[in-house]
C-alpha cells in the first residue's frame, strides 16, 4: 500500500465529464489498494472570471477580499468530485483550505504555506476515506482566506504530499510529461522519463509552464517524488526525482525559453567604483528583479551596461533609471522587448566541459547574434532576438543530441 | 444613530452595476450616521447553476457536499461588495457564514440557525467598519458549511438583526413592498405601508413570495422591525411590525393565492372512529403535509374525505393512500392538481364578524364554486378551480374595499 496525492489542474476539471474522468483515475488508485488524497484546481476559466470581477469592482482591489472571491472556484470542484466519488461507492469528503487547515502567512494573493494539519486527514484515509482538498488556498493567521498565487495548486499538492509523507505526488495536467523542449516548436522534442529537481526547477523558472516553480522548490526541499502525467491519456509521465535515481543521465536534459524578459542598455556610463550599486539599488527598491547582467568598457573611462528585467516591469524600470540619471551620469538609455532568453539545462554540466561552447557555435552557425550570456552551475542562458526563437531551439536540440530517434 | 441590517437579494446583486448600486445604498445609511451590517444573496442564476452541477454529478448528492458547493455564490458577492465599498473610501470586510460565525444545526440543505457570534461584528461596527455577510449559509457543529434552504438569506438577515439588536432590518428586493394582492393579476392592488407580523406570515406561507416564511417567523419572535423595499427605486416600502404600531387598520389587509396545492378526495370511506388517523397517519409518516381537510357524510355509514397536499407531493400521497386501502376501506380515490387556494388575510377578523361570509358571497356572485374551506384566527382560505384565480382575486379585492382609489 502506498499513500498518494493526486493533483488535477483546471483543464482536467473543466466540466462534469472531465471531473467524472478524474473520479475514475482516483478510483483506480484506490482499487490498487492505495491511500489517496486529491487536490483540485478550479474549472479552467472560472478563476479568470472571478479575477475579472475583482478588477471590475476596483483595479486596486483589497487582496484579502480578492482571496475570498477567487478561492470559491476550487470549493466548487472539490465538492463535485466528492459527490461523484460517493456515487461510485467510495467514501469521500471535500475540504476547503481553512477546513484542512492549510495555514499560511497573511500575504494575500501570494501567501506561503506555514504548516498543514494532517491529523484528521490521516485518520480519514486510514478509515478508507478520500479527502478532496481545494488547491491554491489556505487560511491566514488572521482567520481570512488566503491564496498562493497563480498555479498555486501545484504547491498545495506538494506541500500536502510532504505533510502526509506521501510516497508519491502525481500532478495530472493537459500535457503528458516534461519534454526536452517545447514540442509545439520542436517536433522532435522527446518526453523525459525522469528529470532531477534542479533541472525541473530551472525548466520551470525559465518558462516551461508544466509546474509552478515554487512547487518544485518545495518538492526538492522535502524530497517529494513528483510525477507529471496526463489526465487524458493513460501513458507514463515524467518523474521528478533525485539525481541518483536517474541511471542514464544526458549531459543536457532540456532547452527552455522565456519571452518574459526585456533588455535594457545604458550606454556611456562614467565608470567608477559603485556605479553598479547606484543603478541596481533603486531597481531592487522598486521590487524589480534584474536577471542577466553584462558590463563592458566602451570608450576611455566609460562603460556600457546591459541587463534584463521582467517584460511587465519594463516601463517602471525605465522610469526608475531616468530618475537616477542625476546620480549616475550616462549618455543613453535603450531598451528592447523583442528578445527571448534561451537556456540549455542539465546537471551533467557540472562534470562536463564544453557545453557552453557547443551552444555558442550552434547559434553562430545559424547567424544568430548573442546579446547577453549568463551561466549557472547547471544551465547556460543567452538572450537573442525573439524572431530567432524557433531556429535557435531546433538548432540546439539537434546539437545536444536530444532529437527523437 | 441607528444600527441597521441591510439585505439585498439575487436580482439586486445580479451584476457589477447592480452591486455598485447596492454599495451606494449602503453608503447612504452610513452617511446618515448609522451603523450598517449587510447581508447578500448570490448573483441571481448562480445558485441555480451550482445546484444543477450537483444534480448532474449525482441526483442523490450528499447534502453536506451540496452545501459546500452552493454556498460559494454568496462568498463571491460579499467579497465584491466589500471591494466596492472600500473603493468608496469606506471600511468594509466580508464574512462567510463560518467566519461570523453563524452556527447552525447539521441539517444540511435546510439548516436552522442556533446562534450568531456578534462580538467581532459589533467591535468592527463600533470602529466604523461595515461587515458584509454571506446570506443563506452557516457552519454546522461538525465544522462543515451548511445552507438554510432556498430564500434563506432573508432568514440570515433577520437572525443577524436580532443578534445585533438592530433597530431595523431592511430587505431590499426587486419589488417595492408588500401589496394587498399580486399586482400582476390585480392592477388595482395597493402597496401596504405597514403590515403585522401575523399577516405577513400568512401572506408568505400562502404564496406571496416577498419574504421567506421562516424569516417572518423569526422577525415576529424577536420583534425585529422588518422593512421590505426596492433596491431599484428609492420609494418607501412596507414595514412589517407589531399590530399596535399600525394606527389605521383595515379589517382585511391582503388576498393571497397559492398554486402549490393539489386536492385529494377519498369517496365512500366506511365511517367508524379512527379512520382519519388511519388515513393521515401514514401521510404524516411519509413527511407529506396535509393542509385543508373537510369530511362530510355521503350515504348511510359512509363518508367522503377531501384534503389538500403540496402539489409536488401528490404522486407520493396517492401511492401512500393506495397502500392503506387494505386498512381503510374506501370506494374511490380522486385527485386534481388544477386547483388554487385563495386566502383573505387580516388581523381585524379577530374583532369583526362577517368576513368569511363576504368572501363566500363575492365568489358565489361570480359563479365560483368553493371546493374546500379552512379558516384560522386571521385568515379564511378557500380552494377553487385554478381557472377562476384571476376572477376571484379581483372580486375579493373589490369586495373588501382594497382597490386603489
Amino acid at each position: 500500500m502506498a499513500r498518494i496525492v493526486q493533483k488535477f489542474g483546471g483543464t482536467s476539471v473543466a466540466n462534469m465529464e472531465r471531473i467524472r474522468n478524474v473520479a475514475r483515475l482516483v478510483k483506480k488508485e484506490i482499487d490498487a489498494g492505495n491511500q489517496v488524497a486529491v487536490v483540485l484546481s478550479a474549472m479552467s476559466g472560472v478563476t479568470n472570471q472571478l479575477v475579472a470581477y475583482c478588477q471590475e469592482a476596483n483595479p486596486l482591489y483589497d487582496t484579502a477580499e480578492y482571496d475570498s472571491v477567487v478561492s470559491t472556484g476550487e470549493q466548487v470542484t472539490v465538492g463535485l468530485l466528492a459527490i461523484l466519488l460517493q456515487a461510485m461507492g467510495l467514501k469521500a469528503r471535500s475540504f476547503a483550505g481553512w477546513q484542512v487547515p492549510i495555514r499560511t502567512d497573511d500575504a494575500h494573493g501570494r501567501a506561503r504555506i506555514l504548516d498543514i494539519g494532517t491529523e484528521e486527514m490521516i485518520a480519514r484515509m486510514d478509515a478508507g476515506e478520500i479527502p478532496v482538498v481545494a488547491g491554491f488556498q489556505g487560511i491566514g493567521t488572521d482567520g481570512r482566506i488566503t491564496t498562493l498565487g497563480r498555479g498555486g495548486s501545484d504547491t498545495s499538492a506538494v506541500a500536502l504530499a510532504a505533510a502526509l509523507q506521501a510516497d508519491r505526488c502525481d500532478i495530472y495536467t493537459d500535457v503528458d510529461g516534461v519534454y526536452t523542449t517545447d514540442p509545439r516548436i520542436v517536433p522532435k522534442a522527446r518526453k523525459l522519463p525522469r528529470i532531477t529537481y534542479e533541472e525541473m526547477l530551472e525548466m520551470a523558472s525559465l518558462g516551461a509552464k508544466v509546474l509552478q516553480t515554487r512547487s518544485v522548490e518545495m518538492a526538492m526541499k522535502h524530497r517529494v517524488n513528483l510525477q507529471v502525467l496526463s489526465s487524458f491519456e493513460e501513458i507514463p509521465g515524467t518523474l521528478v526525482c533525485d539525481e541518483e535515481d536517474i541511471v542514464e543521465k544526458e549531459i543536457v536534459s532540456g532547452i527552455a525559453y522565456s519571452r518574459d524578459e526585456a533588455k535594457v542598455t545604458i550606454q556611456g556610463v562614467k565608470d567608477h567604483p559603485g556605479i553598479a550599486a547606484a543603478l541596481f539599488g533603486p531597481l531592487a527598491e522598486a521590487n524589480i528583479n534584474v536577471d542577466m547582467i553584462v558590463q563592458n568598457v566602451s570608450e576611455q573611462g566609460h562603460t556600457d551596461m546591459t541587463f534584463t528585467v521582467p517584460r511587465t516591469d519594463l516601463p517602471r524600470a525605465l522610469k526608475v533609471l531616468e530618475q537616477v540619471r542625476n546620480v549616475v551620469d550616462y549618455r543613453d538609455l535603450n531598451h528592447s522587448d523583442t528578445v527571448v532568453k534561451v537556456s540549455v539545462i542539465g546537471v551533467g554540466m557540472r562534470t562536463h566541459a564544453g557545453v557552453a561552447q557547443k551552444m555558442f557555435s550552434a547559434l553562430a552557425e545559424r547567424g544568430i547574434n548573442i546579446l547577453v550570456i549568463s551561466t549557472s552551475e547547471i544551465k547556460v542562458s543567452v538572450l537573442i532576438e525573439e524572431e530567432y526563437t524557433e531556429l535557435a531551439l531546433r538548432a540546439l536540440h539537434t546539437a545536444y543530441g536530444l532529437d527523437a530517434r
